[in-house]
């Protein structure tokens, strides 16, 4: 019986670790999310169970306590159950409230960091979260509570030198500007990355005062990561410079 | 002429992306750091140069600017240079400052994400830096600034309600609880993370207002991460149940 909490990186199905695989390779049911690469699911067993338990039109949807539930139930008829989640699952993943179930319940649980968009989508778009003489420290958020209102740390952070990462928050971008506009801070450079590491990654770079404008268009996902601070001005790197993703859209197995 | 700016992850040799080895597949030069696992060079072609750049007792130290025109100099002798960096590049990795150096000379630049210590360590010890109920954010930087003096963020960070990740901060840990002393949180869990991922991993946990004490016998390194928040107080896990580091001394090569 055992539970391992798998970070599955952030798109790119070669973004995942060899412990990673490891794991999948070992599994006897796959418990996956929405945001996980689907392709990854075939280092798994052919004959492990592969359960999608994420969010998505059409599907059945769990709940927190269904998935822990299912987890249990699944390390004592099967044995080894991955938990497949996107990026890393600690940030902002739960990983830890299902470790704490099956550990309650007499299950070994492990953790296999992932590849977190909250510093690999910036890095991806040619924006490092910390830089010499623009950033020395970055704060990583989502952008509302669990009750859905605005973070209040998000009014904090706007008021310090830190580098803000926002997950989930492209929704709230309004709001989310008007914070640091009321910090004085209408010409910070923010950028919005969407996709990062697919094919399909886009950023739109601007500015406090004109991000909302921006971003009017784009399409609101779950996938966007929000950047501000002066390490989100483009003029710092050659863009040109910079390769192009180049996401397979298959890993090279490594078996 | 290429350079491509690697995440090596923390220590553990599966701790490694696919993509990463890929590049280093493909690598005429590698130019690796201290805190890389050197395994990793088994990935590279038997006739590419590894050349160590990192700061270690006995050997040369490269400045720099050294690393940055020996990355331009073998980009244009060599072809492919892979600048394999422990962690992730852009966090505190100067990955940025060596790709803009190098895209100023007309070379190809990539950026492959690594498991940054930032999250991975707190989280191999049993710590999310984010968790429903305890921590909705997590803030990370440096002990000292570029002048070695006391990183004027701690203090402000002290005052707010993330998860405080510090690298490379163990040399000033009894400044960093001053700095949540004078913020009155005398009682706030704290832990102090070493070689996380591999066999000889340690934590330490304690309060603000003992860590000092607790950690004044530990061998100050590099490799150390602090984590200050509700986040860090162990009885939230149960640590039997968490599996112990398993890191192998080699790990079983995708080829």
């Amino acid at each position: 019986m055992k539970l391992t909490v798998v970070g599955a990186g952030i798109g790119d199905p070669e973004l995942i670790t060899l412990k990673a695989i490891r794991a999948l390779e070992s599994a006897d049911v796959v418990l996956y999310d929405a945001l996980c690469n689907e392709i990854l699911l075939e280092y798994a067993p052919a004959g492990a169970a592969r359960i999608f338990v994420g969010k998505r039109k059409g599907s059945k949807t769990y709940q927190q306590e269904d998935i822990n539930e299912l987890i249990v139930l699944f390390a004592r008829q099967c044995g080894h159950v991955v938990r497949l989640k996107g990026g890393d699952p600690f940030v902002f993943g739960r990983g830890m409230e299902e470790m704490q179930f099956a550990q309650g319940h007499g299950i070994i649980t492990e953790y296999i960091p992932g590849i977190s968009s909250a510093v690999a989508a910036p890095g991806l778009a040619g924006i490092p979260v910390t830089m010499r003489g623009a950033s020395r420290s970055f704060w990583t958020m989502t952008a509302t509570t669990d009750t859905g209102v605005l973070n209040p740390e998000i009014m904090t952070a706007a008021n310090t030198d830190a580098t803000l990462v926002i997950l989930m928050g492209l929704s709230k971008i309004g709001a989310i500007a008007a914070a640091f506009k009321h910090a004085g801070k209408e010409n910070l450079p923010i950028a919005v990355i969407q996709n990062a590491s697919m094919p399909t990654q886009k950023t739109t770079f601007g500015r406090i005062d004109n991000i909302e404008e921006k971003t009017q268009n784009l399409v609101v996902s779950e996938a966007g990561v929000i950047v501000v601070g002066a390490v989100a001005d483009p003029k710092q790197f050659n863009i040109a410079a910079f390769s192009p993703v180049s996401a397979q859209l298959k890993p090279v197995f490594p078996d």
